[in-house]
């Protein structure tokens, strides 16, 4: 039995507690164990804020670039033995893993090259500087300074090294240690990926700590500087948000939780054309990618009413032929759900969009055999207008199609109904049509990604997350921003506007006049 | 005896429920009432929504620009007559009344120039385009796009023009409607101002609402595109952040609370040179301008062990010569504090300070006659390091000396402990000092402003809020952020990441490739 292990203040600890089990989700195997308790919040927040931030403040923004590319390579060279780890631990075909490892590297790289183009002064300068005075002598620049605080990352369990790593670089490069919560189920894997990250030598002592138990009572010992970003669901987004002492420290929280995304098929896609084709691709991929545990995963296809038929034997035909299993048969292309619990809220999220819905393909009936598998499933509005299609996110490879008439106006109060989300994914050539929905439904969206002829086959699906692009969505979808280059390190620093005699400024701030 | 009303859904109502005394806080004189209740606030922000939004939105940038110029126009015209209600209902001299009020207008026209570069689309584009793709087809663009939402904006009582329209001035441009409440014992000239803007017929009907009276319940009301913009005290701003309604729908809050704001005189400062001279006079304007009823008034004074003697003698005697009285009287320099809550308050703030500092001049005692004031009081800390003057934050003409041994270390470490404040000044031309100090205190303030001896007479002083520079602090101060340019938009606006063929990206969004 493998019992996972916490790293905290330069040391691996076992917790205390009673275990809780990790199992295979494609065979119900236990693989091992962790237990909740026994970390001493405070003094790891202290140690990140007394060893690891200044020792991650005293290298440049290169320098901490440097470790972020030394680290995306360490991940590279562990990627075989993180993939088996990945099937075993998260039920995740070797498609899956890849998806989860390679953008966890992917983004530490991303930023990592994005630090080759930062300044040698501590600092960012945001903007232009402004004349305040009757002259231009009394003067202002807006400085982004690193903030001395800590970042908590409370981790999803459905991403556990991207996830992590996305966090983390931002975090790093910005100049913050960081205190990593992993999503029990899948924190064997966190696990590994966070011994890589403490073997490699990289991260100065005390900026990075790594937790694979529970975080209640954590949260209690935050400071004004510091910073929480969780990934999760929205209920308990909303604990997070409601912790008394996050309010009255003003601590910074990031939420990206719940989001009810949607796909939207224009009334001009012609059958089997590329944009119609690359509709059902990424609808399909969403669906049973990750067996549909993505938080950017499409739970609502808005359908033209003459297109319905159409749409429904091509998706039809897709998830059929996606074959199902232990994802150690190289030939599966969706496996299990992550664990007994979340087989158990998708399968009584089906039942419930059931009560509204007819069932086009699949349903919330068990499968044969040990394992947490879910059939893909696809539903079809009786009404599109009723509330819970546009409350309810199924976590699972589940989505229902909503009957829609094909105007712009309808599209857009449909989609927007979702109260916020992460992601929309709208598929149109109609440049008319287009104006109106994407504008329409874009105040309500952290992306909207447009499907036409000229991007097929040009670009990952709407339910990948580039760091280039920001990540994150209003309302429901937490209201939080992460990545969209270095837009990402935004909640790592503060925006400080100096104010004074402009020659004082430019010598004290390094800023050429 | 004039009744306060309040502007909701296109009429002036009087509210119910027992009515409150507005009084002259220089005669205790009652001026007017208003009653609390009986506003039906969900039918408010309908109209805000349905009404006031799409037709502000409907707008370009600059016309809306253009609405924010004749508001700053209509300001100008009424001033005589503002700043008499100013000396009344506010306790304010005319420099205090004319600081509210050109304030305002000063804010409202500097965003209307602003708007004259804003191009001519609904939306801005925020940063470079990004490559996405393997080529640059796919490409992504991020689009700050007005959120179909309301602001409600919860104002205090110190600058009941000012705070209104600086507030105002980022809400309308952004094409957001607002719901304006009124601190209580100013709400008199807020009504008045409230008046002249509707008067103008320049806002379209449902962009501007005004609410005199108390507004329990209208939080619950609030949803995902609206944002609470509250200024006033660290306890009242927790509540709002706690509302569970605004957690559950991550309603965006934006807070500007109390604030323990220092100044620190470096120790190469020269004896009434032009930076030490700088430090007492903007010293003595923070202490007893408005009474010391500023959010960014100094309360910690950090002085050099060496140049105690000096800057005792020179505060206390600028301060003995701050001829104090019913501000009818043009000779008078301080005034009243605004009411008398403000006043008990005041009084037992300078009581709890002395019970850790000596009195260098004035303190807790009534003074004679009728009218809420109290002297301008000095205090010097026994030990600097006490806690209570880092967190008591005495929102009247009193501050507190802490001595220091002029190191920056020492300095860093005092200012910080205000555990996050809206603005630091630093006076002195030591750059090797000033590069330690600046950068130790500003991820810890919205502001750090730095007086040397070129900025003698160029500029106004660190209480002053200029539009051009960001106004907000982490901490303590709440968070917050508002003005600074576009800066001050931002939180009106939804970042949204378009994704997709960049011709098509470009024609929806009109950019130009």
């Amino acid at each position: 039995m493998n019992a996972l292990h916490s790293y905290v203040r330069g040391d691996w600890i076992a917790g205390s507690g009673d275990p809780v089990q990790l199992h295979d989700p494609s065979t119900e195997e236990v693989l091992a164990t962790t237990r909740p308790s026994g970390v001493d919040f405070a003094a790891v927040l202290q140690h990140a804020r007394k060893v690891g931030g200044p020792a991650l403040r005293a290298l440049s923004w290169k320098e901490r670039g440097a470790i972020l590319n030394g680290l995306a390579k360490k991940l590279h060279e562990h990627r075989d033995e993180l993939i088996e780890i990945s099937a075993r631990n998260g039920g995740n075909t070797r498609g899956d893993a890849k998806f989860d490892l390679d953008g966890a590297s992917g983004t530490l790289a991303y930023y990592g090259k994005l630090a080759a183009e930062l300044p040698d002064t501590p600092w960012l300068i945001d903007g232009a500087g402004v004349q305040l005075g009757r002259t231009a002598r009394f003067w202002a620049e807006h400085v982004l300074m690193p903030r001395p605080g800590v970042g908590v990352h409370i981790n999803a369990f459905n991403f556990p090294a991207w996830g992590m790593a996305e966090k983390m670089a931002c975090a790093l490069l910005a100049g913050t240690p960081v205190v990593s919560k992993a999503g029990t189920c899948s924190a064997m894997l966190a696990e590994r990926v966070a011994k890589i990250v403490v073997d490699s030598g990289l991260v100065p002592e005390g900026g990075f700590q790594f937790l694979c138990g529970a975080v209640s009572g954590l949260l209690d010992h935050l400071d004004a500087m510091d910073l929480v970003a969780f990934t999760g669901s929205a209920k308990t987004g909303s604990r997070i948000r409601g912790n008394p002492n996050l309010i009255a420290r003003s601590v910074r929280v990031n939420i990206e939780a719940d989001s009810i995304n949607s796909a939207v098929l224009g009334p001009d896609a012609e059958l089997d054309g590329d944009t119609f084709t690359q509709f059902v691709t990424n609808v399909a991929i969403d669906m049973t990618q990750k067996a549909g545990q993505k938080c950017t995963a499409v739970r609502r296809i808005l359908v033209p009413l003459e297109h319905l038929d159409a749409v429904k034997e091509a998706l039809v035909e897709r998830l059929e032929a996606t074959r199902i299993g232990n994802v150690m048969d190289e030939q599966v292309r969706m496996g299990p759900v992550a664990s007994k619990a979340q087989l158990d809220d998708v399968r009584a999220g089906i039942k419930r969009l059931q009560d509204h819905c007819a069932t086009v393909l699949g349903g919330a009936e068990p499968m044969d055999g040990p394992g947490y598998f879910v059939k893909p499933t696809l539903l079809q509005a009786k009404d599109a207008g009723t509330d819970l299609l546009h409350e309810l996110e199924v976590f699972g490879p589940c989505a229902t199609i909503l009957p829609y008439d094909g105007k712009a106006a309808t599209a857009t109060e449909l989609v927007n109904r979702g109260g916020g989300c992460l992601v929309a994914s709208v598929y149109s050539d109609d440049k008319t049509w287009l104006g109106d929905v994407v504008p329409g439904i874009a105040p309500w969206h952290g992306r909207v990604w447009i499907g036409s002829e000229k991007t097929m086959g040009q670009a990952l699906g709407p339910g990948a997350v580039l760091p280039g692009a920001i990540h994150g969505g209003p309302g429901r979808a937490g209201g939080g921003e992460e990545l969209g280059g270095l837009r990402g390190l935004q909640p790592y620093l503060m925006r400080t506007a100096v104010q004074g005699d402009r020659a004082v400024l430019g010598k004290t701030f390094g800023i050429e006049g």
